[in-house]
């Protein structure tokens, strides 16, 4: 660009920066106001997996874990936070409860809740629902918001981004007040704003679909570890899709499996369901030899 | 185009045209070198669905079925025999056995194999591959060649072309003559020229593997489809591949099941294995659940 000179005109005001200027603390005004102080309890795989899309949307993370995760949390740019004393103290508005299922219990009673301002909301992302939400609403103080989620995916399947996958959650308990509902539709906007499909579910009916999909996918991803699947020189598709099957559970825990299975009430039901119609297959299999051999032994006339 | 008139010009040779001809006299020459006269015996889904790209190839394609097809032959542009004795009097190059598994022997003695040229190949396409091969061996007249295939796709997954399917291939007996080898080339190559993984392995193997990974794949295809999967709302991508894998094998014929299962001797053995490791698994579960219970009755000290 050229630039030209009037030696006659003086700038005397800058206001033709102000609108500008307006503009950025506008912007930064919304920014402050979406982004929350989470405070994740349990700072393991999945903790750490969350951790990395809650920092990269600009909230402030705090994490407690009864193991020493300090040195991953510095390097992620999460403050870490050896006594849950210290954390609460730092009133996170959000309490991200991400333990395992079985030690769920446990870690939330190691909490000092006296410590936290009495308006924090409380949520976790276990797998099963009904479970936390009868704990959280027996153990937390009555003052505490109580919203239950359950990200369906992991750091496997939620690799490349959680566009379209799924995010089922029931706000269990949100104060009337808007200051809470507000923060309580910010923090369900991390996942919205990834791509997530947010489904409204009560948790009685999350665990009844879970049991059928996700739990009976387990069984068979870790039957088919058991058995030894592998490639061979000679796949046809449906060989391929179990393949994918094993590569997309073996990578869980057998204490996340153990915790669809025992803290679902509906698991064992599927797994009896399973286990017939995999008795009914082989007897098909047996019944069809069997009448075989029979009309060899005693052919009709 | 516009044409031109030049009255003092008299065509006196046509030797311009004459390159051209010879090009299409040589080009048809070559297309007939490679076109088969296939005969297919056993006209049901499969044979329809392969006579499609033979037809589509350019093979002369005739058929025979213990059923009257001769309506769809008619659409599809085969020549349909209801007596296996006018196919064979067409003196086809090839015969393919495209009946199910368990009606291939009754099927095979019902060709009239002299009236058939004595140098006939004959070609299987079952998804067992020791049981024709011992077969064919026993019951074709020595002067016969034997290629044993199996084209490890099928109407469903072979809808959109075979463009990176698995094509399994033993040349079990073919006449030293150049001929001879040729011709079993260029059944070969309708697979090749489609695109399929041409596999050349011996009937054993193919048994081996296809016992560990297509068997299987139908047991658990058809155990899913006994216990009802469905569509969820909250379908995990593992799930997803458990639904895949049922619209994948529920389309086959129970007869196909059984045929993979007592035709391939390696079977038997698989679906022991799969049994001890999905018990495994529910020891697993309910072990862990035991112990649970015993701890909580008799806790340590």
């Amino acid at each position: 660009m050229q630039t030209c000179y009037f030696p006659n005109l003086i700038v005397r005001a800058i206001d033709a920066a102000q609108p500008f200027d307006l503009e950025a603390k506008s912007y930064e005004h919304f920014e402050k106001s979406t982004r929350l102080k989470i405070g994740i309890v349990g700072f393991g795989n999945f903790g750490q997996f969350l951790a990395k899309t809650l920092l990269k949307q600009g909230h402030t993370v705090l994490a407690y874990s009864r193991s020493d995760y300090s040195d991953v949390a510095r390097e992620l740019g999460v403050s870490f936070f050896p006594d849950p004393n210290d954390l609460c103290e730092e009133h996170p508005e959000v309490i991200l409860l991400c333990s395992s299922i079985v030690s769920t219990k446990a870690v939330l009673q190691s909490i000092p809740f006296q410590r936290l301002k009495r308006s924090t909301l409380f949520v976790d992302v276990l797998s099963v629902k009904e479970f936390p939400r009868d704990l959280f609403l027996k153990v937390l103080p009555p003052e505490f918001d109580i919203l239950c989620t359950h990200p369906m995916f992991g750091p496997e399947s939620g690799r490349d981004g959680w566009q379209g996958l799924n995010f089922v959650y029931e706000k269990v308990r949100i104060g009337i007040e808007e200051s809470r509902i507000n923060r309580c539709d910010r923090f369900l906007n991390i996942f919205a704003q990834e791509g997530c499909n947010m489904k409204e579910m009560s948790c009685g009916e999350h665990d009844r679909h879970a049991a059928e999909s996700q739990f009976i996918t387990h069984v068979m991803g870790r039957t088919l570890e058991k058995f030894g699947v592998e490639s061979t020189p000679i796949n046809t598709k449906g060989y391929e899709s179990l393949l994918d099957l094993v590569s997309n559970t073996s990578g869980d825990s057998f204490e996340l499996f153990y915790g669809l299975f025992i803290y679902n009430k509906n698991s064992l039901e599927q797994l009896e369901r399973l286990d017939m119609a995999f008795e009914s297959v082989k007897k098909l299999l047996f019944g069809k030899t069997h009448n075989v051999v029979r009309e060899q032994l005693f052919p009709k006339e």
